[in-house]
């Protein structure tokens, strides 16, 4: 017979309330240090599950204005669960991680979208349409995420950690500091900013550390907010639950910490995991960055529309940049963008939908000078109605319009 | 009763010699350009097929040495059969063209892959691997490619042209000229060159044209090697067979010309139309460029190995670059062909394998600055042993090297 | 900021224990009847979550012996919880069914496949095999199950209900009633039975009602054994979490009850649903049974091994049968257990793993007389090792045994 | 430089005119005998190509009307092309055969379906259609097949061999006639027959054999219309081309024939193959009948609408039958042709296309006593319009009817 005695739950490793500030909680911190010890200690094989905030420690709300993302406070940003240490993992090992699970809290079915600021958190688009707040909330029905934002869409999402990685040794660390600082001097002043150096302003990390210790890695230790050789911040949709990743170790016990969950894009929710180790799997696999084998239930919508950009801003001043993919990518969403406004939305619920819904942008090719050509792929089947051309055009929906500011400055 | 007389082939309406150099063939061009005059017209609905050189217009051999790689000429490229006029089509309406079925020739079944000398024709690590000649043949077997060159592999083809698009108006072919050549400008000499301006030795046109248009041609021409907003060479995997494509429209009929078809890479072959017309398309989808629904029947290998890459040069001198998903592009696959050398494959048979199998690179994300991340997935199916990573590491094998150059020069 | 008070958890109208006698807890039954009450009301568009028992109510325990399989009391299995009634659903509607969720329970990360005794449950070969009850127990990390019993296989769960339908009419109860008794009649004494008429031993329903209205549920009541009209037991596996399915309503308020989870075979846990209601929908869709459409996030194990079967017992007696697709199907799969067999698993994992893990049997024709051809499709990436055929066959692996009787009987 | 001389075509060993009888032509035979000689022999790892006439011998034709199928004789029909004997193929071994390509000849570009007469061909539903002759003419463009007696629909084709064996051993054969002949001595007269008995009237090996060895032939010679344990017409639409299947050899040679090429259903073409051995595959993989690893290039529209069947005649007098799962799969095809007529085909349209589409029948269960649940999924990406249930129904379509026969009969 079923029993309680012959079930055993799989064990919660860290345990967090999406609706306390970050940095009030334990087993959290927004740093990366190979001095932050590990929370707890896992062996190989073993299933575990994590609970993370969302990437901002709980400054968004689920309500109908967007200022919230307009004044939200970026020193306090891109929020980890762990570190977790594996048993018997060392420099030059590979870790494998099983992303077994992905799920929201019971109590917080819900997550969102943000455009931010020009001048607060920039974005891909900051310059171009010198963005202002906006925001999305998705409601999570199961495996769906709706939005009353943006009406007519329904998709599956591709759950899946934003931020996920090891702990970098100080060497690694030290290369990350210097290389990043050349790029900032670099570059000089810049809105939004380049890249983010040590800021010991609300660096956090929630254990009790010696003052020398979190003064240290307060002082020295990465942001969060790049993904780096040890993962972080990839932003890799396909990285999803059921996913299989190889990370290299860096330093003893490997060091594993997790957060910014995404099941539309910003998420507080719960990750199964279990791991493994392969002894030198650095050097048996040329590991300088993770290596994954993507989930068997990533969604399928086999039905796509696609979007060509190239290295040439045919939507601002006509410039021809030399196989510049990063322009080839932006021009692709333009045009999405554009197209997706024909059919009701404004520019800000595209955009929106744009960094939520299950779409594959690809890198067609880099061969062909002076043009790098990029695609960005809709699925037709996250649409209430058929977006496909036809003959008629599109009826045009009054689609309404996502959270904004107060103020109402767009 | 079946009969001859109840059954009506689709026509070919350009046919060509694959075995001929395609400057002694009559509906081939080698230049962009609106005064090109159509070689046929075909009326929306019809069925019909155009037969296709190989972009070089068989200037590489089914053997086993490169030096026809080596002293390719490259001013007698990526050349295009056609241009076809589409009754009714007018600037600024769409063409819907569908892509009803591309295969190689009966009597030429086999592709090609090459490597190009860093200083003639480049390519995408050109400078990175101070490229010398290689090439690999493929023999086309069905649907299936494999090669002498690169064993252990099969694949099925995601067959496409690798250079499709409507014709330019005079003010965009301007537009082109004007930008590309203010490209050129502005970086000075370049090897491989950034950028190509118009190039009146070996331009070609296939039909009888009065000396003076043929000279305005030759004078004016775009070449054929970039993908503009007309489409061109873009080198879409997914624009394969079985896709339906929305071209803007920019001259009376359209005049659509292919070229460049691609099994694995470089093969000529025969291409299956219909078209129809969607008036004022341009303005009723903001159609800057093409865009399209790809195949039901595109290869799917569901299990997949995938690489990741930043926008930091790891692979050679570290430095960190802002937001640049061309880096992050070439990283990532600087750690496949890393990974595919442990199993045994020379860089040069990596690098053939990754331009020529159905692999897929996805921007993952290009905000999270300074580090833009793109990822590149490797199919595990295509090869006829494990690739995964496992305990053991790879029993490393050896496969050989492919086609190179006579002097033996890597 | 995100907070409890503006984030509305989605309403659980149905708790059960997993762990207690079903015939012990509210708001389940194991009868289909119309004058069963609805335990709950939704109104069209409410998200809502009701829990399940196992389709046994507890009686098959996490362990390593099968007797509980071979004692199992069959007049206390299949319980559904519900009714749910659906606001303004009346006869001749379509009830739409979004299968939002399912998940076990956190405390019971387990399920299990059981072979049942020829004398008491039965099966697809309980005559072919004499068989003597078995178990293989399902260990659920996230989105895989793996088993103690059958090493070797993890598979992503194809998670769906194995019962799920709509409230009969009194009229539809009283034709299913004579069809099957007409079945037993016509077919006399059987071992394992026929079908199975009403039965008044164990007959339950989790509410308070007048004795009698009991009596008459436990004297007509359908058995939840097998599908029907309604829906029922028809243990579809792309009927899976994602998936939105169309039910026909025979009674005010509809009356959806659900059960017999299945992310193995049999799982307590957890179901998501939402419903709308679609006005005459059953003239609108000529709707005598249910339709659905599935998931986009079914598992997609593109590489497959196929079984052949033909309606000739070629594992039997060499019998000829006219189009007799259950003969095929048994005949492919007990070609796909022989070929298990080769590999290293026992007949009893073998028959185990096919009644749990995400294959695919499809009828491939039947109309060349007399053999009807069935095929039946198996993952080769459920397994850890490679399961084609190779020239050299197979290195024949000691796999153990699934759980079994403590007497040893097989 | 691409040449002529460096460039090798595959050979066609077998050359057919789908415009001429097939019993007048050389290398096809229609039935299987072990005495039928290999018309050519081939090595393991050489491509080669096979020509095929369409199942009928060119008896039906394209035009719009149905009085060839209602003539059609029936004594000669499912030709094949062969048999090609495999260098050191033995009895006990496994043939490998890679079915690489399959496509319609260039010169007829169509294939068609047909519904036969009761008294004529029958088929599935002949008895409760009382079914008349009817048929629908399949354009092929490409990939892809339309119908202008099926308006609204476009499928890609999954293309493959209807009809593809190895030649039985005397041993086999004289079982197959055993069982064949105990079945319709069992079953009495029949309209349509339960099996087909060997038939010398018609029989036809487009060889010059001694007239006893032919006598013998037509004498003892199965007929080619089921399917058997050596593969036969077994209409297994995923074994496509791509595809790799596992043939039980019974002969020296294995001698392989093939034929029933299917775009749609009925479609002569070419087809091209690689072969190899495995030596007692027979006894390596328990091979009593082929296995096969489908196509990646298998069309995936992942939308579908499912419909289920259940062993009770809803359709009929409303019958129980005891998990019967052809009465299960043919209540599925109903329910899908009854919601078909709602969208406006006919019901001769509607079982046309069921019998066209890429369509699949999956066997749900065959263990809820006492229904058998089948079901049936048509993609819906495959209609020119929304064919989901929609709130306000169907608007319904006039799309005329099929070819029917001249005397108008239904």
């Amino acid at each position: 017979m079923a029993t309680e005695a012959n079930s055993i739950p799989h064990p919660t490793l860290i345990s967090v309330d999406p609706f306390v500030p970050a940095a009030k909680q334990k087993g959290i911190h927004n740093r990366w240090h190979p001095d932050i010890p590990p929370v707890a200690t896992v062996k190989p094989g073993q299933t575990f599950k994590i609970e993370c905030v969302d990437w901002t420690g709980a400054q968004i709300g689920n309500n109908d204005c967007s200022d919230d993302v307009k004044n939200i406070d970026l020193t306090k940003i891109h929020y980890l669960s762990g570190p977790i240490a594996v048993e018997g993992a060392e420099p030059g090992d590979c870790l494998v991680v099983d992303i077994l699970d992905i799920k929201p809290f019971d109590k917080m079915p819900w997550g969102y979208t943000g455009i931010f600021e020009l001048e607060n958190g920039g974005g891909l688009f900051a310059k171009e349409f010198k963005s202002r707040a906006a925001k999305a909330i998705w409601d999570i029905n199961g495996i769906y995420a709706t939005s009353r934002h943006i009406p007519g869409v329904r998709f599956a999402g591709v759950t899946h950690p934003g931020l996920i990685g090891t702990a970098p040794s100080a060497e690694l660390l030290a290369t990350w500091n210097k290389r990043e600082g050349e790029l900032i001097t670099a570059c000089g002043e810049s809105v939004p900013p380049v890249a983010f150096p040590p800021e010991p302003v609300n660096a956090y990390v929630g254990q009790d550390l010696p003052p020398e210790v979190m003064e240290k890695i307060a002082k020295e230790g990465a942001r969060t907010v790049p993904g780096r050789e040890h993962g972080g911040n990839c932003d890799i949709k396909n990285l999803s639950r059921g996913s299989r990743c190889y990370f290299p170790v860096f330093v003893e016990g490997a060091n594993l910490s997790v957060g910014d969950l995404h099941f539309s894009q910003g998420d507080a929710g719960i990750i199964t995991f279990s791991t493994s180790i392969i002894k030198g799997g650095v050097e048996k696999f040329a590991l300088k960055q993770p290596i994954f084998v993507p989930s068997p239930i990533d969604p399928m919508y086999s039905q796509k529309i696609v979007f060509e950009g190239l290295s040439v801003d045919i939507h601002g001043d006509g410039k021809q940049y030399n196989m510049d993919a990063t322009v080839a990518y932006k021009q692709a969403a333009l045009n999405a963008i554009a197209y997706l406004m024909k059919i009701g939305y404004t520019r800000e619920q595209a955009y929106l939908l744009l960094s939520a819904a299950p779409v594959e942008s690809h890198v067609g090719a880099v061969v062909d000078s002076p043009n790098a050509c990029v695609t960005l792929a809709i699925p037709t089947g996250i649409f209430e109605y058929d977006i496909l051309p036809n003959p008629n055009g599109f009826q045009k929906r009054d689609l309404g319009q996502c959270a904004i500011r107060s103020d109402g400055v767009l």
